[in-house]
């Protein structure tokens, strides 16, 4: 923070230079802008930070492609809100970071920095890749169903989606209006802290960010515990005895939520299918069967079905109210288990449906681990609104939990 | 409906020829294009039927401006996904019609074709002006304040705003996403219930309107009735004995409601400052000095002030779905009274500001007149959600109530 804008600069592109070969999370990157806004950045709370932009973002100076042929070579007129807030608060824009197609399942070329035969997870693959192998800060990424939590949770970082609605979306390609939430992969609770006082409000705060411990935990196992591996398993109980030591461990019984999952597919795909129209009917033979399969799911539902689920969704959002009070901090799964290997995808969003489904501000904490050594995340989740609570609640969980694991490609 | 596509286009460019000297509703529209899409429109439900875009949403062939020289130029690279669906379901893209400036107040250049010294009202100028005037039979319109109800009863046509959310917003200029609502401006209500059936769901469907009074009509005069003029008291008391001569009109007393307006700007000033933080920090000097103070507003509050302002919000909606039972319409004010002078701006937004902050659809209705004549609108409003019932009390308020006025540039 001491070192000057364009020592900071020269770092950040050695460090860029040493993995991004291996990595390959960004689709565009530049470093004569990189030192020219290294040296330009106004002064703000966010100085000496790097930031990558998950390429569903737009952003001037970079093409905004959104993990999609369609788009190659699209240039946005102006930047999202979220990059100018946090070029305006002092941090440095890197550049752009590889997504999924429209945020989806089609994956992009980065792979894991603990493991580079398995995925980062997606949908924000780049960021968090690229967080995890230090070549950037902040990690600018989103979730409709997984795509924060999943990718933070397989490459060992931090990554906060704050309630639904906290930050703004101008700019922002949308797949499911209903769930799409932008938030941060970082390396601590700290950054994510610092990013969240800017991202917030049209005016750049500085974060006051007091770890704080819990009044209690909730641990919530999901009517999805059955699928969790043996890496996520011994992940949470891990979390929940460390924590066990310092608060009360309750847990939380969901299992009359067990519909959730099934309702965020149903809003997710009506959505999709309207969010994406125009490329299904004017660009399909450019589409992923993955995605086409999405869209035409979509136009199987009828609106009465679409209107139910949303009146179902906010019927358990109500009652997630009202059976989780203030202050309590859930701890749940972040991930089936350890990062699965490329051939196998991104890996499944099911331990967060439910979660995004209700809005709810959620915290992914590295530090636990499962096979071969590599990163299993946790969640800690708090009641909608209680983002700063939360932060506060990661911070102190984050000095409970064991350090972050250091990816290969950082040696 | 029964001409052939190019007949139509025919008719639809003799009309454009005749009227747009004088109204100026369109930024850009293209006869060639016209032709062609009218030739090549897939059979569906809208086939016959005309659009104009609002031209802060994304079209394929035209330029996508906002209303400001900021987007000059400006192309996108897809169809916003009203605009797919609506063309999939064979309706014929006329154009781009004028928008303030970002969908707030500095106007475009259309008159109002019942009087063009008046303004069509703000800020779905052009698609107002068009539909009154016959060149376009459905016109594609947003609300985030009151800017589909005041044009519609400015220029004598029916506006339908649906429950907030029920059409997808991907492609649209954003600037308050809390409010922010697609809706259309059409001379009947069959056409708006006609365009709903396309535009609520990744599939057209056939509308199957039938018109039906409302159990009873609950009078709202809001806590604004003693900024209503003449011609707004008149309309809103004559629609009352028009509609009380078939069914049962109580009073309905929103006195309690009265800081919805205040909140309503509360949220909309703090969302708008991030939505446009791009143009504000990058092109503040092609801003005007409006919008400019609605940004610099809301820099002036804080999270926490936003943030009780939304919970009011969402505790208002509650109590109004408290107040008003299922099957009730509210019947309402749509504007201060008739069309302001051009000099004037595009008049106040008073009088939709709580009922946009209620997020209720609201369809309205043409028939009632005031000085000179000048159309009046009267607002019929549903609880949240009640879209498909609106439209059929719609249909049938229309049958009671006195025929929409002529405009002066249609003879």
């Amino acid at each position: 923070m001491t070192n000057s804008p364009m020592d900071t600069a020269t770092a950040l592109l050695k460090r860029i230079e040493t993995c991004e070969g291996t990595v390959r999370a960004f689709t565009t990157y530049d470093p004569v802008r990189i030192r020219m806004e290294a040296e330009q950045a106004p002064a703000g709370p966010l100085n000496g930070l790097s930031v990558g932009v998950k390429d569903i973002i737009d952003t001037v100076g970079y093409t905004t492609e959104h993990g999609s042929p369609i788009y190659t070579g699209n240039h946005s007129r102006g930047d999202a809100a979220c990059v100018t807030q946090l070029r305006n608060a002092g941090a440095v824009c890197v550049g752009k970071t590889v997504t999924t197609e429209f945020a989806f399942f089609r994956p992009g070329p980065t792979v894991n920095p603990h493991d580079v035969t398995r995925t980062p997870g997606g949908s924000s693959s780049g960021s968090a890749a690229a967080v995890a192998a230090g070549m950037i800060d902040i990690g600018l990424a989103s979730q409709t169903a997984a795509s924060l939590t999943r990718p933070a949770s397989y490459c060992g970082t931090v990554g906060f989606k704050p309630s639904y609605g906290r930050y703004a979306a101008a700019g922002i390609k949308s797949l499911a209006p209903s769930f799409d939430t932008l938030g941060t992969i970082t390396r601590d609770v700290a950054t994510a802290a610092r990013a969240d006082a800017v991202l917030k409000g049209p005016v750049a705060t500085t974060s006051h960010l007091s770890p704080t411990a819990p009044t209690r935990i909730a641990l919530c196992r999901t009517p999805h515990w059955d699928e969790a591996g043996e890496g996520t398993r011994h992940a949470v109980e891990e979390a929940a005895r460390l924590f066990g030591a310092h608060v009360d461990v309750v847990e939380l019984d969901l299992s009359d939520f067990s519909d959730a999952a099934s309702l965020h597919i149903t809003i997710m795909s009506y959505e999709a299918s309207q969010a994406l129209a125009w490329e299904f009917t004017q660009r399909r033979v450019q589409l992923s069967d993955q995605i086409t399969g999405l869209l035409e799911a979509g136009q199987r539902i009828d609106y009465a079905t679409y209107r139910d689920a949303l009146a179902r969704a906010e019927e358990l959002r109500s009652r997630f109210a009202a059976l989780v009070p203030s202050g309590t901090a859930v701890l749940a799964a972040a991930a089936p288990d350890v990062a699965p290997l490329l051939s196998e995808g991104t890996g499944s969003p099911l331990f967060s449906r439910l979660w995004t489904l209700l809005r709810l501000p959620t915290v992914t904490l590295p530090g636990l681990t499962g096979l071969h050594g590599l990163p299993v995340g946790v969640q800690l989740l708090a009641p909608f609104g209680e983002d700063e609570t939360l932060l506060d609640q990661a911070a102190w969980a984050e000095t409970v939990l064991p350090s972050r694991p250091v990816p290969s490609v950082h040696v």
